[in-house]
């Protein structure tokens, strides 16, 4: 009962701004020595702050507000991708302390060695912010492939199977997909709009749906591989096992064709190469196609292009767009918005960091040991 | 207060089976005189009875079993289909009482019309209810279209557009999208099963995702679009003002061609007619590319084929099947099987009646009048 009232009284900080005691205790229906009492374990855990006087919710005095804190709570993001790691620090407001990557080349790798290195993240990471005064209270890992009960079961591009990654740090911790945390990522550090679904532009291609602030993850939680999606049935074979599936169309291996890197195919793009216009132009014509389908079966309020898919947007949006436009309009009258990424590359790490905090939200006895 | 303790003591009979008073108390932590008050009210409701002794929750004393009953309280459930107007009345059970289907004709058809003939079946299957001492408390309707507050936003096959659906029974009335409801129908009065995409093969073709029990709608209830899912991007074009999508290669029409009815293409298979075979297994091709798309966004479960489909389901099984073995086998193990509905054509009105007990039990003091 303690523990459910410690959550009614958090979550109603966070949902609504700082409060004073009286008001806390208005809202709540909890009674005034309840509420102070539950202050001060919130008060003595960190994860509030006493600010300046406000008016209360009796008889209109000033009292002291209580508000969330984002001096002494924090999060853990971390991120395994194809091509580097990362690692974010995030406070119990949701403001980004700290954000590190670290260029890598993950393919056809051996989990022990990429683990250990992002052990040695995780520590300096740590390091840090308890250096400026935070206490990081668990952490969120996401990484390119599917994950079942916290174990990562594939992450074909990795080349990793069955790997379960739990003693990366002695706290509460959770694994998940990239797309799904890159979704919340958006969510949370975002537009803040609530409806949408996140499209994850990387080596493969995964997608997030949002529909009320929460992720749609399936019976299983394998809901959203858009990148498998069939463009072509009858198109090239994709290491899947399907054959014209929009990642070998759209995928980042697809785009760059024998270039190094993204910054050098948008180079090529501003310079108006016009094999390097092709190849986007087909992209989005594919990634348009998928989306239609995508559209059909799950309903999103809008599309937000992420990952690489963010720096390629200016030359993306016409064909998506164009593929939509042709095929909905008719049916949906105006079809999903196709919007840019706010959150870019970060958006897997920063949703992680932000799922430790709406878990400490949801249960902070727990999770803070109160 | 009353009201909430009305549906907590009915929801626990409706999922736990026949409780004694004194058993219904220690389950609902309500009082004794509580719960008597309650029961006495339902009672009077015919939404429950009392059967013969069973052992209680107290000492084990046998006492009176309370039950839901099926003698008093029922639903309507009615279709508005391509070519069959349908009603069914359910008692509160869950036994169906009674069914009537009307073969029609309402391809681009006038609303007023169609809605008069339903309101004409409508009478007539109430007055048969009312005869068997039933009391229909409400209804619902399956329309093959689009639903936006209760409004029939567009069914392209009936030709209808923006059609409020409101005055056809002076009581609690909805009005849902035919594959959401057959969905539910399955559910309810299929196999059982909590987890599954089930795909509504008519003129048009829906499907509605069940994910633990409840309908996955996506942000506008526009989800599950199945029909319009692209198959081949360069495809003819579709009445929706896409190209290729499914629907072109297994709606009715395109399964039909010359033939005049569903039984008459099962008698050309069945008689090996090799025309009939070969539309059948192109057909199932497309479903089972659609549904590859379909399983890596929505992750069902099971896949239940129903609707025209389930007739067919002979001569689609193998090459649905074979289709989801090639594409998904890979990234997912062993594909969701693919079975065919418990409950066919009636699974959409069923689902429709079923949706109105769902609410008796979730709010019997309104539904009820208590």
């Amino acid at each position: 009962m303690r523990a459910r009232n410690l959550a009614v009284v958090l979550a109603t900080i966070h949902r609504s701004g700082p409060h004073t005691r009286a008001a806390l205790a208005e809202r709540t229906g909890l009674t005034k020595t309840t509420v102070s009492s539950l202050v001060a374990d919130l008060l003595e855990a960190g994860a509030v702050t006493e600010s300046g006087a406000v008016r209360g919710g009796e008889r209109g005095r000033p009292g002291v507000a209580v508000s969330l804190s984002g001096h002494r709570v924090a999060a853990l993001g971390l991120e395994v991708n194809i091509d580097y790691l990362a690692a974010c620090v995030v406070d119990l407001t949701r403001t980004v302390r700290l954000r590190r990557t670290v260029p890598a080349d993950n393919r056809s790798s051996d989990p022990a060695l990429i683990l250990a290195g992002l052990r040695d993240l995780v520590k300096q990471t740590t390091a840090e912010a308890e250096a400026e005064g935070l206490r990081v209270i668990g952490g969120a890992l996401a990484v390119p492939g599917t994950v079942e009960d916290g174990v990562l079961r594939s992450a074909p591009h990795l080349g990793w199977r069955d790997v379960r990654v739990a003693d990366l740090i002695d706290l509460p911790f959770a694994v998940d997909n990239e797309a799904n945390l890159a979704a919340l990522g958006e969510l949370w550090f975002g537009s803040g709009e609530a409806d949408f679904l996140y499209v994850s532009g990387e080596i493969g291609i995964g997608a997030g749906l949002v529909v009320g602030g929460t992720v749609f993850r399936g019976t299983f939680g394998l809901a959203g591989e858009l990148g498998h999606v069939v463009v072509v049935p009858d198109g090239p074979g994709c290491r899947c096992g399907g054959r014209g599936c929009l990642e070998v169309y759209a995928g980042q291996d697809a785009l760059l064709g024998e270039l190094a890197s993204v910054p050098e195919l948008v180079d090529r793009l501003e310079s108006g190469d016009r094999e390097a216009l092709e190849t986007c132009e087909r992209a989005g014509h594919a990634l348009g196609v998928a989306l239609t389908s995508a559209v059909h079966l799950l309903d999103p309020g809008r599309i937000v292009l992420g990952g690489i898919f963010a720096p390629l947007f200016p030359w993306l949006e016409g064909p998506v767009g164009g593929a939509l436009g042709a095929r909905l309009a008719q049916m949906r009258g105006t079809p999903p918005a196709v919007v840019v990424s706010r959150t870019g590359a970060d958006a897997a790490v920063l949703g992680a960091a932000g799922l430790v905090i709406q878990q400490v939200i949801a249960e902070p006895a727990g999770m803070l040991g109160l």
